[in-house]
């Protein structure tokens, strides 16, 4: 089942109490395709950076089978680059510096032969972008959307636009309040559902996560991390995982959209093990698997 | 099996952006009782009023079932009042006004034949009662204890007395981070954990609840409310439910203890659908048995 992947790649510097690093690899394409790559193939994913992009960040990608013709590389052109600080209690982060680079005139072309993907995630980038993503797009069975505060608060009528046309919107909680002016987060779940997407999942970060169907609500616990080393992509590999899952079982069933909501939190849960990308680049099936399964413990309970 | 319950007994005038009432019911012992009694007895009440407290008041927790033998009333005294304002999104709200009357001396005095309980809940005042409590009890299987910010700040040697000699702790995730000073909640449990309680249960509102043993850990997800009318007496109302079903059971498994937070969870869930105790006074077994498995479909998932 392929799984076509848009979004930014990007060199993150990073610091946190901890430790800092530079040029990283980041962006939301590389965290959701490096998640889903765990579950399914192929990955096709779509990009752009400059020729200053390190040649082993590009290797990596490929030894996660992760096919990169839609990725752009702009000869003379500079990779996005961003800088961010977390504080003490990692829920406060401060931006940097952010260079688009090549990444501020980003048109995403979707190569010949990969306009019908199985399934489609919208990283979050503009969503005048994502659109064009939708234009090029001629049949696809399931489109996994991701946004933020950004484009709420600035893109907020191409992003209703982009609503109409998803099966899943992912935001967090703030990002809910925030779009729909309601601090209730089950009625404004109700009225982001309003706006197009079938199913709404809103992260609520060390509070776990909520999926909204018409009818039915999932409440998945979060992972309980006694320490988290860099909160960075933790959302785009909640998304990776999520839609990677989905895809690789063909099985969209609320029921199994539940266990593809669980399966998103346990690839959060390592991503902010490490800095980077880098606990995404060593993990087993063996792992994620028993991960999945402490989040069953976490919650399971029986009548009596 | 027998249940005390020492707390407070108040008068309660409340505003809400919704409506407002005075001279309501209200106290934490009268809350814990009231959803205690859904599920077993005898419980036996120790609280303090006055002369100018309503006799129906009394009236209704003896319709309930709960024994009063131990609610002094002291003749010529004034009732524990207390006024409250909440705002908009409901989790802010402002002390209008405390007068302590007959509870600012509250001596609490465990009857003769009351001093054996199967279980002892001591609701939430200050620590150096609730030792005064503990030194009256001559036997008793399982010990809850409900406390707030205030006593952390202003009694915080007592009530690490307390905390050494009680089975449960139940705090918010704001007085679990305020008692350890510490941010991350699964660090902050285990620093709780090793100053006494075998079990701890952090309440985090809107999010659910935690309960921590020595070695395990239980998510337990939120009801999905879209309005909430009066918060008020909701954390009492769980340590109720929490008590209550346990000592009806009598097993003090891990298993059956996440049961008893589910209980405590369904019971606060319908204590704020209305002002003061009124939704505690109209209940069914049946309407506790059906949302409690709402609860059980609000979380589960299975493995494929």
């Amino acid at each position: 089942m392929s799984l076509l992947v848009v979004g930014s790649v990007a060199l993150d510097n990073v610091e946190t109490p901890f430790d800092k690093i530079e040029n990283a690899l980041g962006g939301s394409s590389t965290y959701i395709s490096l998640s889903a790559s765990y579950f399914t193939a192929p990955i096709w994913l779509v990009g752009v950076v400059g020729s200053d992009f390190p040649k082993e960040h590009i290797e990596l990608l490929q030894q996660h089978g992760i096919d990169i013709e839609g990725l752009e590389i702009i000869e003379g052109g500079k990779t996005f680059r961003w800088g961010g600080k977390y504080h003490y209690d990692l829920n406060v982060r401060d931006t940097l510096f952010t260079e688009l680079g090549v990444f501020e005139n980003f048109d995403p072309k979707i190569p010949e032969g990969k306009r019908n993907p199985d399934f489609l995630v919208l990283g979050n980038i503009d969503p005048a972008l994502q659109i064009k993503v939708l234009e090029q797009i001629e049949s696809t069975k399931f489109v996994v959307c991701d946004t933020m505060n950004l484009w709420i608060e600035n893109k907020l009528d191409e992003l209703k636009e982009v609503m109409k046309r998803v099966d899943v919107l992912i935001i967090n909680d703030s990002e809910a309040r925030l779009l729909t002016n309601e601090p209730n987060l089950i009625k404004s779940a109700r009225m982001i559902r309003d706006m197009g997407p079938k199913y709404l999942i809103i992260k609520k970060g060390e509070h776990g996560a909520l999926l909204f169907s018409e009818d039915k609500i999932f409440s998945a616990p979060a992972y309980p991390l006694e320490s988290i080393f860099d909160p960075t992509g933790a959302g785009d590999t909640f998304a990776g995982g999520f839609a990677g899952y989905l895809d690789s079982t063909g099985d969209l069933s609320f029921e199994n959209i539940k266990r593809a909501v669980i399966y998103g939190s346990t690839m959060a849960s390592f991503c902010v093990e490490k800095f980077s990308v880098q606990r995404l680049t060593e993990l087993t099936k063996l792992d994620i698997r028993e991960r999945f399964m402490e989040f069953l413990e976490l919650s399971r309970f029986d009548e009596k």
